[in-house]
C-alpha cells in the first residue's frame, strides 16, 4: 500500500497531490485499487479512481464480467460524469492511459472564478461518495480473494504488473517530481518507491 | 475489408450506420483500421474512429510508442474533441470499450435543433479530415509491413484477434440487428460476417 501526500508550493499558489495505491499480490488476478485528487488550485481538482486491471482485457471477456460488470462499477463515474464541472481528464502519457480500466473515472473538475465553496461541497459530495464506493467494491470483490490461474497466466500477470509498475515510476515520478521539488528530494522519494514496489 | 452500410426507418426518421474495418493477417502486429459513422438524425452523429491494437498495450510499451506515438495519431483526436459540439462517446458495453486503442476517436457530436447545416459542414470539414489523416497513417505504419514476432506471442496476437472478432459480433450485432432488421434479415448478415471474420 502507498499512501502519499505531496505540497508544491508554486508561483501562484500551491498543488496538492493525494494518492492511495493498493496493490495486490501474485496469489489473485484481482485489480488493485486506485485513488489519486491532484488540487491545483482552490477551484479545480483532477480525480483519478480505478480498479487498476491485471489481465488484457479484450483478451479476457470474463475478467471484464467478473470485476467490472458484476460490480456495477461504472455507474460511480456516470455519476461523477454527471456533474456539470466535470470534464474527462486525459494523462498526456499514453501508456498511462493504457494501464487504466474502462470503467475508470479520470475527471477534471473546475468550478471556475469563485468556485471555492462548489468545489468544496463536490468533494465532500460526490467525489467523497464515488471514493467510498469504489473503495467498498474493492475490498468486498477484489481484496482477500485468491484465483486459480495457470502457471503461464501468472508468470504473465506478474511481469504485465512489473513493467506498469516501473514504467508508471518512469513516466509519471521521475519526469514530474524533480521539477516539483529538486532532483535531491526526488531521487529519495522515487528511490524509495521503486523499493517498495520491487521494481528497482 | 469489411465495409458496410446500414439504413433503417425508425418512427421518427432514419437510422444510418456506415462502416469500413480493414483486418490485418497474422504476419504483422500492426493494428486494424476501424472508420464508422452511426447517424440517428440529421442533426447528430456518432463517430468511431481507430486504430485497434492487437496486443495488450500495458505490457507492450513499445508497441504504444511504435504505432501511437511515433505516428502522433492523438492530435487527430484532439482536434475533434475540441470542436463545442462534441462529447466523448462511450459504448454500453464494457468489453467493446476494451477493445479501442487509447488514442480512440469516441466522439458525439449533437448540433441541436436546426443543426442540419451545420453538422454537415462538420462531417464535411473536421470529420473528414480526421478519417483521411487516420487512414494516411495507417496505410503509412500499419498496412504493407511485416513484423518479426515469436511463434507464441504471434499464437496470442491471434487467440486476441479471434476473441476480439467472435465477441464483438455477439455483443454488437447479435444484439442489435435483430431489433432493427428482424431476425431473418439479422441472421443472414450475421452469418455472412462470421465468414469473413473466420468466426464461425
Amino acid at each position: 500500500m502507498l499512501q502519499s501526500s505531496l505540497h508544491c508550493k508554486v508561483p501562484n499558489g500551491a498543488i496538492d497531490i493525494t494518492c492511495l495505491l493498493i496493490f495486490l499480490n501474485a496469489s489473485t488476478d484481482a485489480p488493485h485499487f486506485l485513488m489519486e485528487f491532484i488540487q491545483g488550485s482552490p477551484t479545480s481538482i483532477v480525480v483519478l479512481l480505478d480498479l487498476l486491471p491485471r489481465k488484457d482485457l479484450a483478451l479476457h471477456p470474463e475478467y471484464i464480467e467478473r470485476y467490472y460488470e458484476n460490480t456495477q462499477v461504472d455507474k460511480q463515474r456516470e455519476k461523477v460524469e454527471e456533474l456539470p464541472q466535470a470534464r474527462p481528464y486525459r494523462s498526456r502519457s499514453l501508456f498511462l492511459r493504457s494501464t487504466v480500466s474502462l470503467t475508470a473515472i479520470l475527471m477534471s473538475i473546475d468550478c471556475g472564478q469563485g468556485g471555492e465553496g462548489t468545489l468544496e461541497e463536490i468533494v465532500r459530495g460526490q467525489l467523497a461518495t464515488a471514493a467510498r464506493a469504489l473503495l467498498q467494491i474493492w475490498l468486498d470483490s477484489c481484496a482477500d480473494h485468491t484465483s486459480e490461474m495457470e502457471e503461464g497466466e501468472r508468470e504473465n500477470m506478474i511481469k504485465r504488473d512489473q513493467i506498469v509498475r516501473s514504467k508508471s515510476i518512469e513516466v509519471d515520478l521521475t519526469s514530474n517530481l524533480p521539477r516539483m521539488f529538486g532532483p535531491d528530494v526526488a531521487d529519495r522519494v522515487i528511490a524509495e518507491i521503486q523499493k517498495a514496489f520491487g521494481v528497482q
